[in-house]
């Protein structure tokens, strides 16, 4: 497995496989990998000949309060679990790398990245996109990777990939869980026993919130009533918000749709968790 | 000579060249091309293997108030002069190809694209950058070329790919001008014959800067306001700016520089036109 720090080496490490025709995986990450980002690295091991992690802490996309300085870095444990999946290059930049003097180029969104997460998290988005082209712009992939935990993020990746024309497929993999439905998060490292046991309450709103959906008694407004007061009620955690929204605009429902995405973010201690579930009506 | 109107046709035929490991040249016009498109498409074709042309006139980069629909289109001999020039592919979109419905991400800079044209035409910039952005995308091509003669504009596009990381060097073509001096522009077609005879002032008041920069005996700030000096005595030319600034930042310069780029604008008639010389201070 190669390590590579600088752009240009990556560059030229993929540009011999391209022009083989063999096809390039990315997995972009911040690092401390856990079992959710082995499986984006096995559906790319599948899919693909030759497998690119990425992991880069990008600083673009924390806000001044959030937790930049603290975000778990586990280089030597990541770059382990990496070649165990069998990933053939880890592209490991320093933020100098990536961020030149005098750099002042940003990719954004006008609508999309303005609602939920984004009313939370200003400018988080644009972070996210001006790193993501950057990692697009150097390793050429055919498919790159990402997790439906972030579902908005992948929603917005899908929105720019086809409004700019990267020749890129997006490929969402599925949320993994925690044995009590905790969605697996590089940010679960940081919830005391007491938080974690708190955490359990997003999985249980988004069941509920399924459950409802296969009664097929109440309206998706409803149905986001009933997943904010079974939040409301529990020490220690603070709702940002929990909606059923439509898939692709991530706007409120006029009529009752076939599918929806319910959404749910909300602080547990002093740690920020976000997951969501696709719910299917009748 | 191949012509599309589809990005995805482009896609392919781009791609097997590129698998061959065949240097691709992107020329990116509006079409109306003149000489000065062609001294482009020859350097392209000196210098690459493939060579692509893209004629769009892109709504995104123009002002409500400017001439987008009056802008010259003249796309049979526009062909017919990239046929003559040995032109491998021709792309031709229609805006609904290029912009479909729900497209909302922009490629904008914050700083460069401020200055100069950047205060004259809000939103022109980011215009350039967002279609320039896709047309890499869609070619990704090994060089890409630009005229001089849009000084600001190349200047923008490669802080874009350096700060992006697209894997495309930007060429940086000469002015190519009438034989009384006036740049080459599609833009020349819309003067009146008095127009005309008034436009030439742009490039006098460049050969004065040009001429007081030999002579060594003037400051950049100085030189500047001689431009001007010349400018505000011509009928039917209302100047927006005349400066002599950092060629690289275009900054007011500090200090007597090596090189310094004085940078014109001026409304003739109803037409607006731009030109720019290099200077080398002694």
């Amino acid at each position: 497995m190669q390590v590579e720090a600088l752009p240009s080496s990556v560059r030229s490490a993929v540009q011999s496989h391209r022009y083989g025709g063999r096809r390039i995986g990315l997995v972009p990450t911040m690092g401390a990998l856990h079992v959710g980002h082995v499986s984006l690295m096995d559906a790319a091991r599948r899919e693909c000949d030759f497998v690119i992690v990425s992991i880069f802490v990008n600083p673009l996309q924390f806000g001044p309060n959030e937790d930049f300085e603290c975000y778990p870095r586990t280089l030597e444990r990541d770059l382990q679990k990496c070649e165990n999946a069998g990933v053939d290059l880890v592209f490991t930049p320093a933020t100098s790398q990536m961020y030149g003097s005098g750099a002042e180029s940003i990719v954004s969104l006008t609508s999309l990245t303005r609602k939920l997460e984004g009313r939370h998290r200003p400018d988080h988005f644009d972070g996210v996109t001006t790193v993501v082209a950057k990692l697009f712009n150097i390793t050429v992939p055919d498919k790159a990777y990402f997790g439906q935990k972030d579902y908005q993020q992948q929603l917005i990746i899908r929105r720019m990939v086809s409004d700019l024309d990267w020749g890129v497929e997006i490929v969402t993999c599925p949320i993994v869980r925690e044995d009590d439905g905790l969605a697996m998060s590089s940010r679960n490292r940081h919830l005391s026993p007491a938080d974690r046991a708190s955490s359990q309450i997003l999985f249980r709103a988004l069941s509920l919130a399924q459950n409802l959906t296969q009664a097929g008694s109440e309206s998706p407004d409803a149905i986001a009533d009933r997943m904010q007061q079974l939040m409301a009620g529990v020490q220690g955690v603070e709702p940002d918000y929990a909606v059923v929204v439509d898939c692709d605009t991530l706007e409120p429902l006029v009529e009752q749709p076939e599918r929806a995405v319910a959404l749910i973010a909300a602080r547990v201690g002093k740690t920020r968790l976000i997951d969501n579930q696709i719910l299917r009506f009748r």
